[in-house]
């Protein structure tokens, strides 16, 4: 006997706000139920829930304790998974929700941000055979008895390695947008729904802010080979497919997307002595502190000393400042400059690599804008430039009608009438 | 080595209505703990919480799955111990909040009224042995690797269950009163805190609607003698212990407090053929839909058949009568009658059965105030008569006048001037 074609669903937050969204993802689950499929569902906390979780902890302690924070944010899913289910066997299809500890997601120590080492499938598998459909907790897991929560994206990096998992057909990430976009619509009323876009892309187009989906997910899609399609809970159209090569008809442009970002702050460290393995301790001591850096800039200005610049988001900007300073006795910097309010705009392209000039063409035309860069840093399939954050804005536009508006030159035929 | 002594708290839900209620309760925990004892907390859901969780379901279902039920329910407690842990932690006292499943309260399989059938202590023991508090969530446990809730009193019931399992030194349920009182002081201004009260007499007094202390908490405490103590979260002062067996100074009158209920139906069968086996097939039935029949009076009106009268809460009653209505055909009774708006009054007093004439005394005094009775209930330590609801007040009122005010008697010394 031939199993049903495995899919799993994710829906995210906005998706199960309220009651009655909830009971509409009900029905969106038994849509692909109708088709023949078995289903496993992924749900986010609903709406602002977890915020206001955290808010609440942060009444009770400024720095809440990880494990106590971690099952106190889980509480946001089980919530959403439970009231699904109810909704799905009100419309007469057994279901079963199921904590991260109770599925079997087993992480790390990590509070907050604890990485998934191992997935059980005996329940689902179980339940999937009883013609059940299980509705699981995102963002969540379990070690040694104590909940964890995976940090940002969790629910979408669940979804994905459910799918791995289960060898699933798909892995359908439903949200309140139709699709992966050339550039933020809501910025650039142009931007166009692509079709197909390759992890490769969505990896930058997504770290780059189109905040679609998150890199995890993609980076566990790819690692796995989970087909992903990105798309709209409320409206009924075809989303976005990510996967491992983009059929070529979609390959006629060297740039697929405009990412950007807001809120970004440098830091920089003038008169690093080269001798003090600088760098090392410098981007060791952010990590250990948590933050992310980005774009990472170093000059020499004369022979014994360096110059680095780099980029971090503005909430960490103060507490990056705060541990550099304690370096300076260690590394004997002469100073340290902090400059915020800066965004940044990318270019991201398979294609792009194969297409020189690309970035001559970036470069003139935000000239041609007024718009001065202070950092670049590029990668095979991007190209990024830091900006004052005022400017992001005019910035994508005018690179979203430079890259991706040009009137039609590929595939037009000419009519000779 | 000498262990310290163990203490289980019980903090109920208005004691960790907000934020700054939970650190107050952190306070009162390191109050124990600074006298030398090892504490395990026991939470209830923040203030109404389990209520606006019981409404979220309803706009899903009207009849929510009792599974799902369980597992959005326990959230709320779930809340309440992450934050409490937190507020310990803030105050520098290592704490672990921990739900059912992590203790390891295994319950049967009755989902929104499980049953505990066993409670693991290692991992308590474990937490109290590294000089950490646990922090448990009350009214829940797991069976299965599916979580179940305890149903009313569920949190009470957890906290002096883990007492018993960890031969706790005294179980203390803090509370949003004082004590336990001679009757409720919101209807009787005079009435008096009890300091002492045995386990029986708290049964009749809970059972019979003093709020304070459910039944099944003092049933269990009762069976493994655990200590047990009713005080204020908010006030500091001694509260009402509850134990076997009350000092001899306390049993002075024959009568302890006065309980009453309100938003009590009764429901009557006319003319129930008496080989039918009417009783067990009704109340059997009435078990079946979960509704608990409180007073049952049974009466021979004809040699073939009998009137059987019954209480039940006013939520249960229409559910009752359909229950009853589908029973008709097989038992051929005659009528069904139900009235609602009806309260309950009684005393309640382990002295009572040794003071005949107390039933009477019950009897006139309500005559005296005018109150008509329309049944009657005896134990052997409480009286209770079925009046008009809207007359409970005034009854509650003139038995304890009657009762618990009256100018001392015992223990009286006449001066000879």
């Amino acid at each position: 006997m031939q199993t049903a074609p495995c899919i799993v669903q994710k829906f995210g937050g906005t998706s199960v706000g309220n009651p009655e969204r909830i009971r509409h993802v009900a029905r969106r689950v038994m849509e692909e139920i109708d088709k023949g499929n078995r289903v496993v569902v992924v749900v986010s906390a609903m709406g602002h829930s977890t915020d206001e979780l955290i808010e609440l902890a942060k009444t009770i302690s400024s720095r809440p304790h990880g494990r106590e924070m971690d099952a106190l944010l889980a509480t946001g899913e089980q919530v959403s998974a439970a009231l699904l289910a109810m909704a799905l066997i009100e419309l007469g299809q057994p279901a079963c929700s199921l904590t991260g500890w109770q599925v079997g997601i087993e992480t790390n120590h990590i509070y907050g941000s604890a990485r998934m080492l191992r997935i059980r499938t005996d329940r689902l598998q179980m339940l999937l055979d009883a013609g059940k459909v299980p509705v699981v907790c995102g963002f969540q897991g379990v070690v040694d008895g104590n909940i964890t929560t995976l940090g940002r994206g969790g629910s979408d990096t669940t979804a994905v390695a459910l799918a791995a998992a289960l060898k699933a057909k798909r892995c359908d990430i439903y949200t309140d947008v139709t699709g992966v976009f050339t550039t933020d619509p809501r910025v650039v009323p142009q931007a166009q729904k692509l079709s197909q876009v390759s992890y490769d892309e969505m990896l930058e187009l997504a770290g780059l802010g189109a905040q679609v989906l998150h890199p995890r997910a993609v980076e566990t899609a790819k690692a796995f080979g989970v087909p992903l399609t990105v798309r709209s809970t409320f409206q009924h159209e075809e989303g976005t497919m990510v996967v491992e090569t983009v059929e070529m008809v979609e390959r006629q442009k060297s740039v697929t997307g405009i990412a950007f970002e807001r809120e970004v702050a440098r830091l920089a460290l003038i008169g690093v002595p080269l001798q003090k393995h600088g760098l090392a301790v410098v981007f060791g001591k952010l990590a250990d502190i948590g933050v992310n850096v980005d774009v990472i800039v170093q000059s020499v200005v004369q022979e014994e000393t360096v110059d680095v610049s780099f980029t971090v988001s503005e909430s960490d900007a103060l507490r990056s400042l705060d541990a550099l300073k304690s370096l300076q006795s260690e590394l004997q910097f002469s100073d340290i400059q902090m400059e915020t309010g800066l965004g940044k705009v990318s270019i991201v392209g398979a294609g792009m690599i194969t297409h020189p000039g690309v970035a001559a063409e970036m470069f003139s035309c935000l000239a041609e804008s007024g718009i001065p860069v202070s950092m670049v840093s590029t990668s095979e399939m991007k190209i990024s430039c830091m900006i004052r954050g005022q400017q992001v804005d005019t910035a994508v536009t005018a690179l979203h009608r430079q890259f991706l508006e040009e009137s039609p030159t590929v595939n037009t035929h000419v009519e000779f009438a």
